[in-house]
């Protein structure tokens, strides 16, 4: 389709009447004037909901399309399908992540990609993932209509199990492997890797090489109720916070509760009380948008009448600064060994788990902010709590983030909702970012 | 056998060389010079250790004689042989108590009850229930050896079922009937009460008259380690406590815990945390031996990477004051709505049950203060924190309780160790102040 194309830096949006050609770099507020098929975006994100949607159930029941399930199966054909409908050769890799190429003026140029993913946790929402995909597509299909050649080729992602982080891990060349012979949902990963095209024993043919693409842009649901709560459409990510996970082990004693005198216990739950409030204490005394969680406890025997003699707990600290976190869990371990002589118990915490933080570009960050800007839709900037894909890209080149809204924070439920119009918003920000980044 | 016996308040005691005639009432050092054969109770209580015994192991390895089980009913046929041995016949009444009665001088008198219980819970000890039993054996056989006759019939019982409060409810009329159709340790109740040789359909049967039996003494191990860290011999149970069990459920709401800001979070396991702080800080405030326990707590969905939205959880108050018991849990209710409001989640919490306390009989106590002071037995009054059969006999005819020191307070579980001089001597006062009942 190359040889019927005008070689513009943007291509003649005859479909538009009034279209005027951009000139990047003249004006903070210059825009290209395109804008993605909002009606078409919407239908998209409703034909995607049904593969995995409850039985009887409708859009707002939300889905389970897990990775490597019938219904990731189906939806992922249906990507491909729409892929195929926006002018793209749908490839899948590998490691089960689908790409679509459109090619640029300049052949030499390294891609931009970007992207997101269609799969989902189980009793999930239809916009984690879904919008940044679904908004890929529109993004490639609106170009194709307006026959706009960028410079740069640009190619579109839809990253395989991303709730368990695999298809971008395997490209950033940071996968471990021997994840795969777990079983997840029901499968061994790499009976489902095969089961969606990919190919367990080829995957370091996945990986991309570092400067095979100049950068990496996701459009993606915030997840949290930052931008719902200030009304403001655009969310910038900073980056993607540092995790450090521990987990705790509380031995006490077991005991009978009733004939156990107070002062001679030695009460692992009660232990395990003092220190989720200590975590609590420590994340929030100080100013900053650092979190903490103990989200699971286990309590042994976890009987009514048993003074409880064992609890491990669960402890995870959030934040784009690594050393905050490192500080806040040496703080947490000396409350815990405070907490454990006053209670006549043992302590033992220990680090399992420590993702670094992935700080976007912030070149792009201005980029997005200034496409925002030009379709005249608030910002702000802010850290992204959850875990993502770009995370994976940023090791390999500059990445950016854009959010849109979440109504009430609610995410990884069926009540997981962003507007038509926000979705809408994003995927226009992500269409324009995409320009001036291939403009710069 | 009685026309051999000298019909005396206290038979011959041939055996005894310089065996001299109490004289009840002359001094409260008076005490019959009999004396329980302390090695045959050793044997007896390592003889019945076998059933139930975990394949493999020792005495020290504890025991699983749980109600209805092949063991159970192996330990009751030896506790019955046993019986036969002290010059007993046993008799088992539809509730499959097992009753052994010796006749007093007055036939027309009423009886005094004495017993225990040789169940066990599911990995239990050697000590609990069958020191009372054996001990009780022992003290009939030690009358039938001294040809001791006393005034009163005396009956020894073994409980059926005591870590359920089947047996003892039963005989007091306070079973409640629809438990028997529950399923317990493999076996429907009903079927179990069957294969101990009770009869369901004849339970009404099984109610003794109040006025029957003229009072219930027990001899049991502590439970608890009041006793052994005074390293005081005898307990005299002033009560055993009133137990209110309460259910708490706190409803906060489940959100991603990366994306959810803290001052955003309704966050149910911290607001369990503070709850169960609460209950400790309400029961330890204040002097008393009352005890208040969270034993049980479940969270949801318990996901190390999800802010907890539901958290159930078990709240058990016991002392011998009811009313204490019951301005504890108001205080406590009060502080759960503070910490609902303080932590944006609800707290519901129901009573659940309630047991009332049942009092020792003042006499009773004193009479056993007496016959330990005989025997040179320090005693100290406290209360009993578990459940026993005593408290359903309460309800009939007055009683009393004897306790023997447990190691460390172990009990319900293998560790549980009564040393076997404590036995001797449990059974020794079990021995005296029955001679001291029968004299008044």
């Amino acid at each position: 389709m190359l040889a019927n194309r005008r070689e513009l830096l943007y291509g003649m949006a005859t479909a538009f009447a009034g279209f005027a050609m951009p000139r990047l770099g003249a004006s903070k507020k210059a825009q290209s004037g395109l804008r993605i098929n909002a009606a078409r975006l919407k239908r998209r994100l409703e034909d995607l909901s049904v593969y995995g949607r409850p039985a009887g159930g409708t859009f707002a029941d939300g889905v389970s399309r897990v990775a490597y399930s019938d219904a990731d199966v189906a939806g992922r054909n249906y990507a491909m399908k729409a892929m195929r409908e926006a002018g793209l050769q749908p490839r899948i890799d590998p490691a089960g992540n689908i790409f679509g190429a459109r090619a640029g003026m300049a052949a030499s140029a390294p891609r931009i990609l970007f992207g997101s993913h269609i799969d989902s946790v189980p009793n999930g929402g239809n916009f984690d993932g879904d919008v940044g995909s679904m908004s890929a597509i529109e993004v490639m299909q609106t170009f194709e209509e307006n026959h706009v050649t960028t410079k740069h080729p640009l190619e579109m992602v839809i990253w395989s199990n991303e709730e368990n982080l695999v298809g971008s891990p395997a490209a950033a060349g940071g996968l471990d492997e021997s994840v795969l012979s777990r079983v997840y949902n029901g499968i061994r990963m790499e009976d489902g890797l095969r089961k969606i095209g990919g190919d367990p024993t080829r995957l370091a043919e996945a990986r991309l090489a570092p400067h095979s693409f100049c950068c990496y842009l996701e459009l993606h649901i915030e997840q949290g109720g930052t931008l719902d709560k200030s009304k403001i459409p655009i969310g910038v990510v900073e980056g993607i916070v540092s995790i450090d996970e521990y987990e705790a082990e509380i031995r006490g004693f077991a005991n009978h509760a009733g004939t156990t005198p107070m002062p001679d216990r030695r009460n692992a739950l009660l232990a395990a009380a003092k220190l989720i409030e200590a975590v609590q204490d420590a994340v929030t005394r100080e100013p900053g948008r650092q979190v903490g969680t103990v989200g699971q406890l286990q309590v042994f025997p976890n009987a009514h009448n048993v003074v409880p003699g064992l609890a491990r707990l669960s402890i995870e600290l959030r934040d784009l600064s690594a050393e905050k976190i490192a500080r806040l869990g040496d703080e947490i371990q000396r409350k815990a060994q405070e907490i454990a002589r006053e209670t006549g118990t043992e302590v033992h915490i220990k680090k399992v788990d420590h993702d670094p933080p992935a700080m976007a570009d912030p070149e792009i960050q201005a980029k997005i902010e200034q496409a925002a800007a030009s379709l005249g839709l608030k910002t702000i900037r802010l850290p992204s709590g959850a875990g993502h894909d770009a995370q994976w890209m940023a090791r390999l080149a500059p990445m950016g983030m854009i959010f849109v809204p979440s109504l009430l924070g609610i995410s990884h439920a069926p009540k997981e909702l962003t507007s038509w119009e926000d979705c809408a918003n994003g995927a226009n920000v992500l269409l324009e970012t995409l320009l001036l980044l291939d403009g710069r």
